[in-house]
């Protein structure tokens, strides 16, 4: 089941420089182990802006919700999500 | 070049019904031509709104503006455009 | 899988009332008939507004999408949809 | 006589990490007492967002506007709310 | 059990001239015999604007969505609820 | 002459716990104060927020300017102003 | 006593060309009566836009409303007031 | 001196086919008029939408005005003005 | 040339006393300076509001952003902007 | 392949004075480097506005977003980017 889902970062400008060096690694990490298990299909960044719009590929809510609040920039986002269906004009 | 479009639609509770059906019928075939030729990327509904999220991925601004444009319910409809770049996280 | 939905409702002043009476009609069995199957699981006015807030119950986000597409007055409604998971803090 | 409730929760990026705590704890406590009297009818995450949609069945306004001051993260908390009244259209 | 109740009126430019006078008429008596029975506590407009700022006192949300729904220009009106309680400063 | 207002409160979270208390104290006397004047005709607590729903009724928009610049928490508010008139529905 | 307005027009595309001629002589009389009694200030053209901003001089809330309401263009204006006070900073 | 100014277009669905042309015709001969006459610095299309960015460069307000007014396509437009000046890192 | 400025200020709450009390002793002194040199026309207060209505009379944009820029409290201000035309209507 | 870019700038009040001056001076030089390579092909202040208006003038997406994250003040900016596409009344 799919996602659209926006992610805009805001990052204290005061916040400790080692923290937002780890915090980074970390939240690449996460990002790349959920797209190697395939739930998290799509991450673009959105040009010019710190935000990402992604698409999810999840068995349901909960776990869509489990895998946004595990994000380690978590507290410093604005989310929105969109629930996508199957476009009856879509092929393939 | 990928660009992310959110598309809503709007037909005039009053419109022709032969016009409509006809509008709706020209509007599947020219997007799943474009899907065919590569460039409609992605389409899908947003979960229960008169609505769609696409991706295209296109040569430039112009083209893009181009298929827009084509759009059998362009003239229906209320488009937003957001470009994509690549995102340092995104794998493979 | 649970769905918060707010629906809004405009009908075209000009409406033809018969139109308007059948249409209403077939909303409110609509709605009934949702609510027997348990996919339309709350149904609550917006009080003073024409306007409902629903809870649906559902197996996936194209359920959803067929549901309120399905909705007699889909032609006239304005549609949020906000995917709920389990809290914490819920009990029972 | 039910409300609904969105609350959307800022906690401070450098707020006090037992403060936090605490405040969380007796934020749960708080929301798990409630539903057991009653007056806190549902209690749901909006996916992926520090928010709730929650319906309250209060016998006015006043008690309403008591319990939500006193929730542990009230000043932490953005709240939307919503009087409902009975659907002509809901069944039960 | 007090709500501040805005309405805006938005009259269609083609109404029906004689639909109109008697629907401000029937406005205008409805409004004036809540008044008398106190259900519609006061009654304001917001000035240079064809909108007012209300307050109702009724027994409940069900009897507010009731005289609102009962308003005869309530077809062309946007109107927002506040639900109202008891301020610690207040006074008397 | 009456004027609606709304205020909303935001303290910052790091307020001197001193300062607060006394300044809500005195926020409560101007409040009060004012209201036995007759210039603060009405004060209602928006429910489940930090805000206030206020009728005022000054010698004009001087008068009002003063007692808003006044109150104790006017750095900490956000102040929305209606003037408002007399309605030609209205009794008494 | 001196109020903001600011007043965008939306005419109807379908209007009556006899009626829209009429109207617009109808408001540029009403405007120059009342610059000459002194009610209205001051009227500037919003540059490139159909609206202008306006600054009333008035005796109090009921009056601004009545001159507002008397508009030619009253039904196709969209009206918004603001009321001045005196700065500190102000010269004269 | 430089404006830039944002022009979002909306015809009815209804327009008349042959004013629908002719009107067409006349934004296009009025465009480049002014863009050789160097009023019209720039005119860009906002990629898939009914817009248009534009920087002006005229005179004084007045001007802008005049020219805005001007467009056959005004009745159907809204637009957005920014005035610009030179910025401190600007070269040449 | 006009122009209408509207000037919201934000102190920080936490602002150094003395930088407060000699900052708007300068804002005070400039916009006199300024309304006595005749380019800052008028000046109002938003009655209940840290804000102003300011109407600038100046030979150009360059000369406007100047002006804004210069205030002491431009780094706490948010200001918008609107170019004034002649309106067909304004006497005098 | 042409974008246009409003970036409107928020400097914590706060910020180290050295800091601040250095990353001006480097936004300068940054800004003016782009200018003569041709890829930041305008550059205007948005008049009275901590904000500017740009045209950037480059081959793709992924560059465009490379530029602006390389500014030195893009962790205070925030940014709204718009595609151009050619406007067919548009000249030479």
């Amino acid at each position: 089941m799919l996602f659209a889902v926006r992610m805009t970062v805001s990052l204290p400008p005061d916040m400790d420089p080692d923290a937002r060096v780890s915090t980074l690694a970390a939240e690449k990490e996460y990002a790349q182990k959920l797209q190697h298990t395939g739930e998290w299909l799509h991450l673009w960044r959105c040009a010019g802006q710190y935000a990402n719009l992604s698409i999810f590929d999840v068995i349901d809510n909960d776990r869509l919700n489990e895998l946004l609040w595990g994000l380690p920039l978590f507290p410093y986002m604005d989310i929105t999500v969109t629930p996508l269906a199957r476009h009856p004009s879509a092929i393939g």
